[in-house]
């Protein structure tokens, strides 16, 4: 199987411009190293953090790209996440001035918050009588753009800083290609996150080995912003700036899924997600919040 | 048992002006029916919409006032939920204009949008194909401000509507108290809602006979906003626009009642609270947006 | 001339359940007297600051109501401004935690910070080098709402706290009537503001004396929100959180005047204003945010 | 006098990836030609719009990068504009749900709605009775980010799509320098646009030759965003959604200039402000939206 390491393979925009670094063929599982999205120093539980990071745009690192063989753009990418196998250890900070909360916290009060942690028998080990189950995840999970190199900080309809519990093993991501190869990379993974993400960085930041596979399919009459399936779900995306216009994006990308997909009109499907939309802020941190609608499988059979 | 009937008793606004309707001491246990938010005209399935409804300020009747003997400024009403009992028949509709999708959904195009369902054997009969579980909640829950009177279409710390869905029969309500007797209101019933309330009106409207039980406490020291206890997550609310504003101020409630009842310091709440709270938009339609952040309570024991 | 004192005549709400202070017939001219919206105990230039203000709702107190007979629903209340008669002392204050700066402003770090200045000689008197021309405006001037009784802090449909330059001597103000008699009230009158009344409180804050004339119209056909008409310039407001839904309805509301009175398409009158609009928010710190959208008289004439 | 020409030098991105098509040196005049955002079919009055442009991300054309010998990062390029010729051919169109109405203006109900209009003698001729006297500016200004690619739709702390109407003959604008050589393009000229730029497409857009010179200094200690001055104000800029975080950034910035250069404390600077701040959003309509906040130089000598 192959693996692509860290080393030399870590970038910080998704871009055309970088240059392949694996290729991989539609059905082909793979393997990826990530990197901690920041606090590369961690190595130990005492270890302390180094605040000399480079700052931005030196943030987010992925790994990749990755060339998928065959991907062109009209095309969509499916990526069956099989296994996120993570470290042993991570950690969350609040970063000030950069969390949700402008009137509440700031470095000059609170000082550099943080907590490294032990992560093993599956629950982040979170204080003496306080565990955690971990959920895995990846945060940045992307593919280039035909033109622009947009920062791992960001995301938009390639994907990119999305940071959505969802992206679990067992389920499903399809994203747009928009060049020759896709150019997928993937990073920031986290051992559990809570909704909104709310300290900023944020979850459980660890470092992750990852098992991947990829399908080519054309991309979905309705598609505009990468999709998640799951057993039970489907689950629409927006991202945006304020919070309620990535809540109308995700409602809306799920209204046109269902109109294709499922035969529903609009406001038939508008009406059931009245009565059963499934929707929450996943990320509260990032240039562009994350909002996510989701309906059950069972409710799509008219 | 106390009983207040809907004849006579519905009023528009959360008002320190209306007589009280009912006097109940605390630990009592009453009933209260509450009466469609719209579409009064609602009795039998093929019921056509009346859309010659008054129309605003007339909107969103609640049952009310209730006085609670000793109520005073300075405490806490405590609402526990014994009982909701469901009518038969309940409906929903698209209020174009008034829903939360600006860009897509007008009367011109898609004309009046609406559908009576039978509620029945625990389920909303939506189509032949699908069955909705019911899940009853109360949409308008409140208390007269001091000196404002205020439409029962909005809300704000008086509590209003709210349109949560763990306003729910086992849980419990605490809203703060700004005059003698409280003068408790309710109504707006739904057999079920999704996230969002996405077409407006909103949820599966339907009459209910409530069957509640008060008590009186001290305000807690950091409660600003309404409060929702359920057996195993404790609720914080803000309401706001942009629904940024709310989330907020949902997840500052609840780190402040984190901080004063179960001794984390503010940066350790958040901290927490980035790994394992629990967050969405309950309601996108009215005046002011609801949010919700919670924790489990087996997070609490440091 | 009749003139409205202060004493035993300031409200905090805009409500249809104040009685009348005063009647007066349309085109009658009359005089009413406003207090300062905070800080009361101001008498002298030394004077510090009393920080035991009553607080919310005990806010923006205006003058009134004023009682225009023959004023009933359907109508539009204009009322001509003829003078503000400035006192000659005056005072702006930053309010932390209420101005538009969450991440910056804050009572901890900065203290109390406020300004007394003189009044005098057409200049608010600023520092040695510093003289601010005079540009006397009224922040508050509201009528009824139908049930509801809303704080004056706050405004909207009715008018209320919309601290707009332009409401100063020669120009006209149009407001929905809503009860019998409109119930004017008026207060909140600031020697000069900048845009945004960034510091909250906000503007040179004084005490006046406003000659005021009233005129009763049928409201016009396209009006929802009160209107402004200057010399030279039409002026549609809009009040609303985020700021874009302020901007947003300003601008609607101008289109639909230009189509009712000055025979334009929507589109025409749109493009016209995407040259020639000038528009800006004039407050950035009430409950709901005012833009005001303008159009030059003479680019009306197709 | 050196010129840059459009043919073959028109980029869709600000981006470190162009290779660069002029240099010029410090204190040298030279000429740009800018090409028209959208519409480069429009050639004669009766011209029909093509709408069969290539739509995104190849939108806003601007013409560069210019290298400016010895800039380099911690620089700021201060670019004097000394002349904006204006072609005699200009136009401006609505577009449907890219305006900042989405509850309005749908390319379904109101088509495509567009008009071409002469522009001589000083004025825009737009229809028999009206003429709107021009205010050439360039809407499209900026150096590349060091190493993301940013569409020319949008805008940032390195310029880009600011469409501010002080970007004018007799002004200046300091952008900061990222990359070695700054990388300067320019486009997007509009002959008037008002404020919001409210159909989109937006101002008066028309072809331009525009004459430049350019200033390197070290980067202001106090200056994140870009700023302009002129003859009488201090001027700075935010871009943010919503429009409120762009209201607030730039009257931060303001402040922060303020406090460096005028020996203002920052709870001085804003109570000035918030008396004499001239502020207003520029354009309403890009991903992000701009907001400017002006002094008059004469209240800065305390």
């Amino acid at each position: 199987m192959q693996r692509l390491v860290k080393a030399d393979n870590l970038v910080y925009t998704c871009s055309p411009f970088h240059p392949p670094k694996m290729t991989v063929k539609p059905g082909e599982t793979f393997q990826v190293e990530t990197e901690l999205t920041s606090g590369q120093w961690l190595q130990e539980l005492g270890d302390d953090p180094d605040t000399r990071e480079r700052g931005f745009p030196y943030v987010n690192p992925a790994t990749g790209p990755v060339y998928i063989d065959g991907a062109k753009p009209g095309d969509a990418l499916v990526v069956h996440i099989e296994a996120i196998d993570l470290a042993d250890i991570g950690y969350t900070q609040i970063v000030p001035g950069k969390n949700p909360f402008p009137n509440w916290i700031r470095e000059t009060e609170w000082g550099h918050q943080y907590k490294v942690v032990r992560i093993a028998d599956g629950f982040v080990h979170w204080s003496e009588t306080i565990k955690i189950p971990v959920a895995p995840m990846i945060g940045v999970i992307g593919v280039a753009p035909e033109i622009e190199a947009i920062s791992n900080a960001d995301n938009g309809v390639h994907g990119g800083n999305l940071d959505i519990q969802e992206v679990t093993a067992g389920n499903r991501v399809l994203l747009p290609v928009r060049v020759e190869g896709a150019l997928l990379h993937v990073g920031d993974v986290h051992a559990v996150q809570g909704d909104g993400e709310l300290c900023c960085a944020g979850g459980i930041e660890t470092r992750s080995a990852l098992t991947l596979r990829v399908e080519l399919i054309a991309a979905p009459q309705a598609m505009t912003w990468p999709r998640i399936e799951t057993a039970d779900h489907l689950l629409a995306i927006g991202c945006a700036r304020p919070l309620d216009d990535a809540f109308r994006i995700a409602v809306q990308e799920l209204v046109l899924w269902m109109e294709a997909d499922y035969g529903f009109s609009q406001p038939e499907a508008l009406m059931l997600l009245g009565q059963v939309a499934e929707a929450r802020c996943t990320q509260f941190v990032n240039p562009k919040f994350t909002y996510v609608c989701k309906i059950k499988k069972r409710y799509l059979s008219q």
